[in-house]
């Protein structure tokens, strides 16, 4: 039984020449993704279909909990082999779960396999996968995915030495890091002072107060700066607007360095004026700041205590003020001090308060300087991307759209550049098809692959 | 002029095949419907059309409504003739709406009338229905509909006599109890104290305080499960936790058999223990828990005190928050006492967010322990079952479903099971048709089979 | 390169047979819209395609900040021709964007031109467009666009001198105002005081308290209803019910009049008694109410500091509570004051919501009296306008939906109802092709015009 044709997700020849001529060899800018640049660097291999499938992708653990599969088969003990096997068994069931597309997109691509993994074929997919993969390495992977540019998602006091030494070494693509300080805005946590200490040494400036923290902060971004970074990353509930002045906020400070535990409202009061710091600083580097939020994180304490973070327990979190939202930006703005922002919800309730949102605070210095960013994580999915390009279409310029990242921890993502592009030709040729664009095969084609490719690369300035 | 054809909602031929091969022709299990056993062990008769079919269906009254008909020709003393007019007239307005379609396929099954009702052909529809209905029953309804279980819904002060003597006689179908103790829960009502007192006398058990409470609620809830009852069902404005110790759910009672008012902080700590309590009781006893919200009732004070409860003027409430539903489900999990949960909104804004929420606490003791509910209510049409459908397959695993219930007062809504059929087979076929799932008859018609029938039976462990 | 076909957004037979049969010539009653009368008294001419189309459509001008277009081309002092340039920049990227279709609609309907319009064709299309304005007047466009009735939007101290005059003169189409008071309710204004003073004026009412506002509201409800006026409109940030006495809302006012800063629980109360004493004086004039909610305006405050509101930098504001507006229908539906009411949110998350709301309030004065307005704004383009029609037929009786409307400040936007009644008769036409309502055309036909122009004819009794 074969599966994936070439024109997989491709309905009209319009569509098809679109993708065909203009989209499927456009190299990939991944400008945010959850590798680590030190498997690169080591030049990383995989024993087994297993360790690269099942590894680290709580996507793939989900399914295999909600199909009632035992934990020793998932993120347990039991043999590489069983826990494939198990994964076979649970993916016929999957029918339209992006997990089914991308599974066979990545057997096909990487592996030569056009067929489809069930229990009954699991043992020569095995068999195949892990022979190929004998002479695959994580550096193979990215090139044969043409991949130009990757950014990864790192801690302001990483040392970053692994990106360094990608870039020392004769590997053609860039590995750049991204500057993620969620726990820089974590006052609340109970790891906040180490961490903080922490912060003190690897930027050799002692923080004791608001203002050497912002130094602190400001050796860090030049450190990322200098090593290439270009962008930011956010994870927040919501995106908060709580102001406070300068004196307030050294106040909280100093609060939670002598031990004291702040109220919700400090707590929200320094959150804002952080992120407004950081954000005029991003201004002023030139980099994209991402704002990513809607999340409610480790909400299975008991699966948390056994097996920790990121491993399949997360989930849409409530409504977020979009008032607020609104509020942070426009302290920026009016300022001039407003740096590119890309914002993306888990809630796909809110594409289109966030596509109306963007469209008052665009200005002349770049084009789609505010972006709504892709459909993400539980909406990265067909249904997902078509309702946010749709969205985007309705209320803004989608061909000012940078495009997809794979958000992954897997090497093998890359495909989902080409489900992007395959969903996005799809859209376009439709309406071409359907005569509600003309038939101006240049114009289209061009922003084909500007939101492929050229869009992203412009707006960070690669 | 003809209407419902026999591939009715089936576009593809892939469709049709898994439609009449593998779907059509299953028995139903409706596992949550608002029939009155009574109206089973008694065999109920029905003289006209209108009565059977406007007698208490608050979904055409509403319609009627919304089309200026006088109260009198839709709850008041008109004929049933002149309201069956009325209805006709109504009827070919409501242009894509799921009333259209349902009093369709009725008239098509039950009465063998595949043309349209219109003011036009009314008059002999009248006719045939009513000839029909004479020799028509309750019993026979259910048993031309191949219906092998039915799931009621009653009050933990129920007697069951009606289930008790069907049981008794030599009806083939099982018609088995639920449990709905909303009137447990619904401390704030002015008759929470004599529902209360009546608890006590159906229990035997002298309800004083909060241990004896917990006391009559298990001995009716094994007096439920003696008569078969497997699964209950909460209606609840929205699923909250707000947790306190037992010492203060007893002082709360005791509050209120003296006749003091409660607090809505006192209320809501009441309702989450009380939930928290019949959750773990109903994991013991292996049952299903199903929780629906959203919904805001009795909105119309006019109406409500002319013609009571649910008469058609309940409507979506405001949004609900997640976060408590998630830490109410996390309190169950960490302590290994969370029941099969079955988890339905009314506002289909909460699809994702409870698609992914459920994801979060499958565990290994069943497949698809959670459930995302089928599109209830006012979703309960074609868009908001491929709503519900989409999301299902798009963050979980649409194989583990458990498919449809009529939610119905009426006994001819068994053909929203065939509804439901056709839509989920269209669905399936649709994306093999598109390429999207790869031509595997075998396990496609057995994930069909599954949804429609096998699930369920397997779930509720018939 | 030839774009809009006659058969645009028209893909079956069955959908092109209603649309050139029974939606494309009938007549045009536009209900709510932003046009000056005065631009109509005067016949105001344009010199160049840039004062009609882009002098203040800010729906323009945010796509070309999107597109990074500097400000001076777009509200700034660039010359007409040289804004058109850029405004044709920008447009090919729109694919997907209603003012893609908009604007190649108009350039069809009104000058004639059925190409693309690109940099390229920007010559030619401007030196066309500017020749035929000279010989075009507003009055020429709306008679050439076959509108009956234009209702404008009007501040209840307006003069109206301009509709006396179009009223006056031999002018065939019905200019006539609508009551738009959200200066009346906007008692946290600071020009509140001074806007109650133009209303003394201008009613002859000395206002003073509570009750003599409720005499100047009165006085010019009549005013404005000598001249034609049958309908509302309320803009508000949401829907709010919070009840207060009489006396309350005296001293509330009494407090404001002397310069007193009112806490946000006395401007809900002002705002709610306020909204009810408006609606039940629209019941006694047989008025319908407008209630448009979910929008936060001015955002940017760099840009409104510019140039001012209503310039494009508006989004939808945070969630509505659906449960007040649902008490605030009840407390005048109990009374038997509820007036006919259409209610529009600029959220579509609401659409399902209202659709199950404005179910509990119909009653048998009028079909269709409460209706879910058209989809509004960001909302107003293909998708959205599906997603309404299709919410509200699942929900509602759409055979009763009053229709389109265009909401704009353009002569040209007429269009907007001929791609109304495109997607309506597509809609209408693709249930049938798919076999989900019969083909029954008389009815259908008979909706389908009821919906483009009889309903709103007889629901607002013109």
């Amino acid at each position: 039984m074969k599966f994936l044709k070439d024109d997989f997700m491709l309905h009209s020849d319009y569509a098809k020449k679109l993708y065909f001529e203009r989209a499927k060899d456009l190299p990939i800018i991944d400008y945010h993704c959850h590798i680590e640049a030190r498997d690169i660097a080591e030049d990383k291999k995989y024993d087994t279909i297993t360790s690269l499938w099942l590894g680290g992708d709580h996507y793939k653990w989900r399914q295999m909990r909600a199909c009632g599969i035992e934990e020793k088969y998932i993120t347990g003990d039991a043999s590489d082999y069983d826990k494939f096997l198990k994964w076979a068994e649970v993916l016929p069931r999957l029918i339209g779960n992006p997990l089914y597309h991308w599974s066979h997109l990545e057997l096909k691509k990487y592996f030569g396999y056009d067929g489809v993994l069930t229990p009954e074929t699991a043992p020569e997919v095995w068999e195949l996968c892990n022979r190929i993969l004998k002479n695959m390495s994580a550096k193979d992977i990215i090139l044969s995915s043409n991949v130009k540019i990757i950014c990864t998602t790192d801690d302001p006091v990483d040392s970053l030495q692994w990106h360094k030494q990608i870039s020392d070494s004769d590997f053609p693509v860039k590995v750049l890091p991204a500057w993620r300080p969620d726990k820089i805005l974590d006052i609340s946590s109970t790891s906040f002072n180490s961490y903080i200490a922490q912060l003190s040494k690897t930027s050799c400036i002692d923080i004791s107060d608001w203002n050497s923290l912002k130094m602190a902060i400001k050796n860090r971004l030049q450190y990322f700066k200098n090593l290439g970074c270009v962008l930011s990353d956010h994870s927040l509930p919501y995106v908060m607007y709580h102001p406070a002045t300068e004196d307030e906020i050294n106040e909280i400070l100093l609060s939670v360095f002598s031990g004291v535990t702040l109220t919700s409202e400090q707590i929200s009061k320094y959150k804002t004026m952080c992120l407004l710091f950081m954000a005029e600083e991003y201004h002023t580097l030139g980099w994209a700041m991402q704002l990513h939020y809607g999340v409610m994180r480790n909400t299975n304490t008991k699966m948390f205590d056994l097996i920790g973070a990121d491993t399949g327990f997360d989930c849409i979190g409530d409504s977020s003020p979009i008032s607020q939202l609104s509020q942070f930006l426009n302290v920026l703005a009016t300022k001039d001090t407003l740096p590119k922002t890309i914002i993306y919800s888990l809630n796909p309730n809110d594409n289109t308060s966030i596509d109306t949102v963007i469209g008052c605070f665009q200005d002349e210095t770049c084009a789609g300087k505010l972006q709504h960013g892709a459909a993400w994580w539980f909406n990265d999915n067909k249904d997902g991307m078509i309702n946010h390009l749709t969205s985007l279409s309705n209320i803004g310029t989608i061909g000012n759209f940078i495009g997809m990242l794979t958000d992954s921890r897997s090497f093998l993502s890359y495909t989902r550049h080409d489900y992007f592009r395959r969903i996005l030709c799809e859209y376009f040729g439709s309406l071409v098809e359907k005569g509600e664009y003309p038939k101006d095969y240049d114009t289209l084609g061009k922003i084909v692959q500007d939101i492929c490719y050229y869009n992203a690369e412009k707006y960070f300035n690669f």
